[in-house]
């Protein structure tokens, strides 16, 4: 075996660098060049202080001009952008949850989708009170959807899946009225809040961004990875690679990039057929490479081992190789600059989503019910374009790393198993995990998560503070964005093991797992809810005494800002590394950071000096076991 | 009877002149000083051209940096603030609709809500095609409630009302993919699209702005609409008075002001009882007197006949009254600064709903269930606070107008059955009114809506637009600020047909109606659409085929640009006095002013110069009677 190494943060830049020669060769865009351009950013819109809710606007808070025409003072203002934000984020996640409930309700034996996992399904039927004996599993599934897809609308109640918190989270969830009842309402009743002349209170409008928060994190995204793991399989433990080098300049490359698996999974299928293969080898190339950027790579990458040719600043990176035959998009985080991109070289840009349309694109509507043919013709597609390679622009960097992914919280249980006692202890708990930070083992985990953001050096806060975390005997949870930049780093490759702490390297070794845990994509932060609950339930904690914190250096994206209030209202200290809109007004800033802790025994850290934020977290983690006694 | 004479806006200016000296004696801010501190406004906000969409931004749109940092171009930006927009809109008409849903699945017949139209609720059940032979009636609301809450949140379908469309219209929402599904899923389905990396195409952002809007006007407004009356009873004529001059001064004044009836019908009731006004006696005051501002009162007025004092602008004013006692406040465009104004009089400024939480307000939290009770508890805070009141600050100006209101979808119908031939003609038509459009005797007429924005000089676009209009011979309904302005000046009386041309004259003297017809609330545009598709099956024309515009010279919120998409989207040409925030974008600008036409045979125009304004829906109206040969 070769010597292991990581990927420097200079290195995966070199690379970069290479690449936008090429950009400049064919006079492409770039997001690097659009940066300059957009800097420096309003800074009424950076701290929250425009509002723009209503057209007797837009209105800005300055010191002259202390209020809106209607008289809102600044933190109504900058409530309102939050919860409005928070919002966007929630309905976002959520809709992708619909979507992979939709599709669970049309599967069929004979059909484009089928159950993978009906274990899963069966225990969520019985965990919601649905009759499960001796019904066919289809029929079960149809079932278990439409309860699901009632969850975003139904009129009364709460949701469902938050009976898996420990009950003090719940009891905290009652009292402060945060408990989240439809979906869908918790979204609307977010923009009524923010309507002109509806709440300027930020103490109301923060308190309906954790509602909102959670109907995403224990209500959408939670039934989004659920239903993915049915209909797909639940992840296990699976070797793959990550980075740009991923790419084959032999192949033809599909990138696959979005959110939502149903798409991907497909195209995976199909690209996996003979025919396909024979297709390929007839315009010369030697095969087909899937590979994928973003959330969609990593559901496709921690169920099947798909390669991850990069996160979300790497998106242009794919089409500047040369060698992209075609980049098929589903919804959410996808660069509308890859549409003009693509016209620079051959590379199809083929969007699939009427809730994702892009100008300079190619549109293939992708259905549930028409799935393989759309994926038979999009990988088609890319075949035929292969022959368009403009030899002298292609260049794929000779840059990856090994990894292993597909921690879902089951197999982290699974892998927990084999490190009990089952003689003398229980198996299928978290209790091992539990024993080992209690122990001082391990000191305490981090949950880091997120995106990629212009405004952080890419890639280098998640990787610096990932390494520093290991070193210090915290054990990593990730997912999403900070995931594929973990492994492009060479992170989820076990012998990284060798960074970490003498505990945590025990750990490794014991459990045989990477110091870097891959759960999936930014739904499947959902997972971490679960892990979190168990963890309380297992150890006797409440979630805010676990010596765990919530990460998201790099974040963008009003996801990000949906999943950061729902980590919060479950009890998880999170740690930013990018200001929200809103540190304009007082009120909500001190709410954010601080006034939560009143409300749901946790809150924000924003930090931009990303050693710093390593060391709050470290000092966090540290107080937490003081507290305890650990 | 004294002589007749229109309130002219001269006037109605000088009335609050002199109360903003008042504001200026006690130091108090008002909208008038804000505007000009808030002018000139941000040039990127009003075209649209700024993203705040996700944190690598604010974005902004210039001939440097022609698109944000993820790529996206003018027309993506601006068509997702669009989309935006509309969602919020969309949303809070929506959920006030939910609210009334909520309260009639609450009605009893010993509770706080009783059901004042059975025949109403009997109608809606056979329309939805739920059992009513035998059924008590309360068991019947409560399952009709249970439907109309799942119109907001089915998995499966489209809304229930589209089918009161004429069938032209309904197969052009189907062919259009505008066919809203559940209430709430177009609202979180807007805010995906409109998320970081999702759709940029501004042809995709519009056609969801018109399904969005059609949720609304078809869905949770008609909703509103229709339950309220169920509950409240349905609008029938009935005479009251509007502008300040309402108020009392040897009363205890208490206004009234938002948008959902089901407080101020509670106070209303309270406030008319024996222990009440023997309270207020008490206290030294002649008795109580209810006013209303915006639509709470539009409201209580077209049930109860309960003055208004005045619309969206004047909301300050009734408290630089200084006889105000309390202005009570539900959800939707209530200004912030009434807090800090009250502040400075001896005014309570009560907030009730959650939803809407203001500072420096009395919290009273108002609930269907306990509504007797708040509004007792409301009542009885205005007559203990009439001995606060400083002499010396009050000042009611002496003007006021008579109105007659009242004029729901089925009290029109009543008025035409009034002059119709019953031995000849079926009754319960809207043909009398197609006749008189046909024979030229009325020449069309105009729905004209919406707010007050400092943009426009107060009412003046409203009311001169109306005098234009009538003398042309064509009739008004009119609904939310819009109403009340024209009340206010005068044109709701019936003797204000002698300002109309001979036409319209006559019809209002056959009819025994004023020219301008009050249909209620902002959620009531819904009984216009009812009315237009009517007039449409009655005649044979198309919606897009009657002489028939929308106007919303003065509007300004969120709720107005959802209002306008499913106006437009229902056929029918809609003319603003402001610009949305859209100009930034040709491809957006020229979608909403013209290419609509094309996919639902109408569009926007927009013209600030309102006396051009009237010109131009003259213009339209005649080009509409030219093509269909009348």
């Amino acid at each position: 075996m070769s010597e292991f190494k990581l990927t420097s943060v200079e290195e995966m830049e070199a690379a970069t660098a290479r690449l936008l020669e090429t950009a400049e060769k064919v006079g492409a865009d770039t997001w690097q060049l659009r940066v300059k351009r957009q800097t420096p950013h309003c800074k009424f819109g950076e701290t929250g202080v425009c509002c723009r809710l209503c057209s007797m606007g837009p209105c800005r808070v300055t010191p002259k001009a202390p209020r809106g025409i209607c008289g809102c003072d600044v933190h109504g203002i900058v409530g309102r952008n939050f919860l409005n934000f928070t919002a966007g984020g929630s309905a976002t996640h959520s809709d992708h949850g619909r979507e992979i409930c939709h599709t669970l309700h049309k599967a069929a034996p004979d059909g484009n989708y089928k159950i993978k996992d009906p274990e899963k399904l069966i225990r969520i039927a019985k965990e919601w009170g649905i009759e499960t004996e001796g019904r066919d599993i289809y029929d079960l599934a149809k079932e278990v959807s439409e309860t699901g897809l009632l969850e975003y609308g139904k009129p009364f109640g709460t949701q469902r899946f938050l009976k898996r918190a420990p009950k003090h989270t719940q009891e905290i969830w009652a009292r402060e009225e945060i408990e989240p009842r439809a979906i869908d309402r918790e979204v609307s009743t977010a923009l009524h809040m923010t309507h002109m002349g509806c709440s300027s209170k930020s103490e109301a409008l923060i308190r309906q961004s954790l509602r909102c928060g959670l109907s995403d994190g224990w209500g959408g995204s939670m039934m989004g990875t659920e239903f993915s793991d049915v209909l797909f399989g639940t992840p296990k433990e699976v070797d793959t690679e990550a980075n740009l080098g991923v790419m084959e300049v032999e192949n033809v490359n599909i990138v696959v990039h979005g959110h939502d698996p149903s798409l991907s999974e497909m195209i995976c299928e199909v690209a996996d057929s003979p025919e396909m293969i024979a297709k390929a080898k007839a315009v010369g190339a030697k095969g087909i490479t899937i590979s994928g950027v973003c959330c969609t790579s990593n559901e496709v990458a921690m169920r099947r081992g798909i390669p991850m040719a990069g996160n979300f600043l790497q998106q242009e990176n794919v089409v500047l190789t040369g060698a992209c035959e075609a980049i098929v998009v589903d919804v959410q985080c996808i660069f509308p600059a890859l549409g003009p991109l693509s016209k620079c070289f051959h590379t199809k840009f083929i969007t699939t989503s009427p809730i994702a349309q892009m100008p300079d694109s190619d549109f293939v509507r992708f259905n549930s019910s028409t799935a393989g043919e759309n994926a038979k013709k999009i990988v088609e597609l890319a075949i035929d374009n292969f022959k368009n390679r403009k030899p002298e622009l292609v260049h794929i960097p000779n840059i990856k790393q090994k990894a292993t992914v597909g921690y879902s919280f089951e197999e982290i249980v699974h892998k927990l198993d084999g490190v009990t006692n089952s003689i003398v202890d229980k198996t299928g708990t978290t209790m091992p995990l539990v024993d080992c930070v209690k122990s001082g083992v391990l000191r305490g985990a981090v949950a880091m998560v997120g995106c990629n953001n212009p405004k952080i050096r890419p890639d280098a806060a998640h990787i610096e503070l990932m390494k520093k975390l290991i070193a210090n005997d915290i054990i990593l949870v990730v997912s999403g964005c900070s995931a594929q930049a973990a492994a492009k780093a060479g992170l989820m490759d076990k012998r990284a093991k060798d960074l970490c702490g003498a505990g945590l390297k025990r750990v490794c070794e014991l459990a045989d797992i990477p110091p870097v845990l891959h759960m999936g994509s930014c739904v499947d932060i959902s997972r971490m809810m679960v892990l979190a609950s168990e963890i309380a339930k297992d150890s006797g904690w409440n979630i805010s005494q676990i010596p765990l914190v919530g990460c998201a250096p790099e974040w963008m994206s009003e996801k990000a800002v949906s999943i950061g209030n729902y980590v919060v209202a479950t009890g998880i200290d999170t740690y930013l590394g990018v200001e929200p809109y809103a540190t304009g007004s007082e009120e909500v800033d001190q709410l954010l950071k601080g006034g939560l802790r009143d409300w749901v025994e946790a809150a924000y850290t924003v930090e931009s000096d990303i050693d710093k934020l390593g060391d709050l977290m470290i000092e966090a983690i540290e107080n937490k076991r003081t507290a305890l006694g650990i």
